[in-house]
Parts: structure tokens; sequence; C-alpha cells
């Protein structure tokens, strides 16, 4: 299995995976987490392209779409060998609007069966993001948390549509992490 | 004209369409109703993979593709003799998410001219399927039918931008069954 | 660049691109404004398929596709010379449904960079159409407004997993027409 995790910054997607898999391997089941953005890392300095990861930014966006599309036929071949989550953006917010995050060329790559979406209420996600000022984390306000929520289910399904996977929406709503594990742990199992 | 007619469980979607057949009838212009389902059911009949209905979910995924498939060509096919509404899903709901009831490969062999989208209230649609404890129907809630609902409008609109076809959300409030029935027909005259 | 930008009638899209345009030139980045129409009203003209604008709806849609195919082709040439806003539909509203404004085949010669889409309240919207009789807007009602601009939405973001784009949404409310130019000249600078 290769099941996409996906949620806008706040929404708690991590913390929802990594105890679904940790549930799962209580049950003999594994999975490995991997982060696209990651995997973007390790080959464009394996290709010498880069030194740490903020020079990731600064690569031409070709150049970026060409390590995209290698990512992804790499986390395929690793799909092939074991179950895997992969941690990713739905869409990425840049200054031009929302990129998708695995756009066709990427995403018949990368053949997932599931595309999970985790969600929490804007309000919510807004009150997390100020909690969390550590990490440099865009302020989108209320209402830009609702539209980047609604377009991420407009790309997941489009993405479904590409390439036959299920869309799944996991609400992780405030204090109840344990049920949002559980629903993914579902979808995992 | 093949016109795809969807609708999630409740919504009257197929009360709809056939009151939209019988009006069309009446004024000489021919509509054939055919289930998705049924028609690949009868080719796994046909070619001995099951002798009953209930066995067709127990086919392995690859081999419900192929069906899949099969069946879009078959109403091509059918589509070129005479005008068939094909009654479909929008998204079928499954444990791992929503499946897309017309991927990319399926929709380009069916290459349909229209795509209806029949919608209830979410608690219009509760209320019906509470009414209706014959047919085994999901329990989703009203939260869970707005979000099926949400996702299957993101599921048409990918389908028409893949083959270029029309979609038409049609509301069947409760009591106005006639109304719907009338847009239907126009749509499909 | 080639900038799509798109908001049904009544957003004010074609105001807020202007206005957009106009600071640019201020400051020396040159962008010209494309009318899709427009495009494939000339292409039909010189093919002597039409002698006026009104003809253009006659067409067979088989022509229409084909002119809607070369024009894109001609968009994309431009492009390569300067930056084009292409001023187009997400989705247009035809008697059998939202028709696609730039279907797989269209947007893969179309290649456009950033997909705008200019929004504004239903209610606002149903004001200015009802202001503006001397146009032949069609009378949607404030429910029709949101599904349409809600289908939108779902086309957009279909159209940026097939081509790679970006889709931004720009909010144009009632009065502020200046801030929502100032965040498109931020798109386009």
């Amino acid at each position: 299995m290769l099941v996409v995790v996906t949620g806008i910054p706040g929404t708690g997607k991590t913390t929802v995976a990594s105890k679904a898999v940790e549930r799962l391997a209580e049950e003999g089941v594994t999975y490995s987490i991997v982060t696209y953005g990651t995997v973007m890392f390790e080959i464009a300095q394996e290709k010498k392209l880069v030194s740490n990861r903020d020079e990731m930014r600064k690569l031409s966006p070709k150049v970026q779409k060409e390590i995209q599309k290698k990512a992804a036929e790499m986390i395929r071949k690793m799909a092939e060998k074991g179950n895997i989550i992969l941690d990713t953006h739905c869409s990425i917010k840049t200054p031009k609007g929302f990129f998708p995050g695995l756009p066709e060329k990427v995403l018949k790559k990368l053949e997932p069966d599931v595309i999970v979406i985790v969600e929490s209420l804007a309000e919510e996600i807004n009150l997390r993001r100020q909690g969390d000022k550590s990490r440099d984390r865009d302020d989108e306000g209320i209402e830009g948390i609702r539209l980047h929520q609604d377009m991420n289910r407009n790309f997941a399904a489009a993405y479904c549509v590409l390439c036959g996977a299920c869309v799944r929406v996991i609400q992780n709503p405030q204090g109840r992490v344990e049920q949002a594990a559980g629903e993914m742990a579902g979808v995992l199992r």
C-alpha cells in the first residue's frame, strides 16, 4: 500500500499518521513514513545541486520539477517493497497561488492507492498556528484556511480520477486525535 | 446522447431519471436507462466469473477494473445506436475512502456528453435513508452526506475536464420531484 | 508568463485585470490582454465560417472545438513572445450544464502558468447583474451563482493538476477593486 497523507499546516496530519502507524505496528502491520520534501532534498544533495535544505527553494522550477518526478519514481519503488505513508501536500501555497503537490506527471509515476486529507476546523487551525510561532508558518487567516482546505479537496478528487486512487477525508478536531488516528489506522490496515 | 446520471443514495436520482424519460417518451424522444453495475454483472456472468450479483464484490480489484473498462466500451457502443441514460455513481464510498466511479481510463472509453448530479439537502437525504431500512444503506450521517456530495461535485468537474462533457447539478428537494424531472428532461431533450 | 483570468459575469474580472495591467505598465512590466472568444472569432472569420460574432454560436460543436484548439495554439505562440493575460471562462453555463472552458486537449496546448479566479459574494454579483441589464446576462439567482463559483474552483483545480499551473483565488468585494487589482498585480509581477 502507498498511502499519501496530506493536510495543511496545523491540521496535525503528521501526529495523526504517526499514531496510526504505532497502532498498526502493535498489530504487526508495518508502515514507513516517507516525507516527499526529504526525498527530493536527498536527490538534489546527491546530484550536488544543494548543500542544505534552504537551498532547495532557490532551484529553478524546471530543476525542481525534474527532482519531483525522480522522487516519485523512487517512492514508487519503495512501495513495491513495503507499505509506505507519503507525507506531502495536496497543494503548496506560493505567491502565485496554490501549486498542485501531485501534478499529473508526478502522480502517474507515484500511483498511490489512497489519498488521505486530514482536516480541522479553520478556527482551530488558526489557533494552533498562532501557538506555534517557532515554525515560520504562513498567516493565511481563517478565510484563507477555508479556501486552502476547499481547494485541497478539489485537487485530491482530480488526483483520484487520474490515477484511480481513493480519497479519504479525516477530521481531526481539537482533543480527539486518538479518534482521528483510529480512522487513519482503518485506512492503512 | 449519452447522459451519465449520478447522485448519492437517497437523492432520488433513479426516480428523477425515470420520470424525465417518461416525459420525453410522450414527445417521441426515446432514452434507454442502463445501470453500470448491471452491465458489469452481465459481463462477469458471461465470463463465468460470478453466478450471482453478490459475488461481484469478491472479485479482485484488478478484475473489477477490467470489467469496468469492458462495460464502458459496451455502453459507448449502445450510445452510438440510441440515447442512453447511464445510472451510476460519481464516487463509491469504500472503507478506504471515495473511489471515483469514472476513473480516467473508463471515462475516455465512455465519452459521455453530459454528467448530471442529482442532489438533495443532507438533512432530507438522511431522513429518506432512515425511512428506507429495507435497502442496506450506509449510515453516513449528515456531515458525511455533505462531504460525499461535495466530493462528487469535485469528481464530476475533473471528469468533464478530461472528456469535454458538461456537468449539470439538479436539486431534488422534498416534494418537488416533478420540477427536478422537468429539469432533467431539459437536459435530455 | 501566460496568466488565465476567469470569473463569472459580474465578478468584475475584466476591471481587476485592466487595473492590474495599468499598474504593472507603470513599473515597466508589459502584459497584453487577450480575450479567448475574440481569438476564436478571428480564426473563424479568416476561415470564412462566420461573418459576425453572433454566428459563432451557430457553428457545430465539432467545429467550435477545432477552433478552440487552434486558438489555444495561437495564444501559446503569443505567450512565447510576451506576457499574456488570457481573459476567458473557467466554465460556460449552457442549457445542458457547465461546459469546461479549458478541456484537457485545449489546456495542454495552452500550458498556462497561473489560473486566476476572480470571485465576489453571490449577493453582490446578483446586484451587479441586476444593475447591468444592457448586457444580456443570464439570471442565475443567488443559489445558481454560488453553484457556478463552486464548480469553477473544482474545474480550476483539475486544470492545474493536468498542466502543472498554480491556481489563485482573488476576492473582489464591492468597493475594494483597488485591493483586488493589487493582488492581481502581485500574481503578474
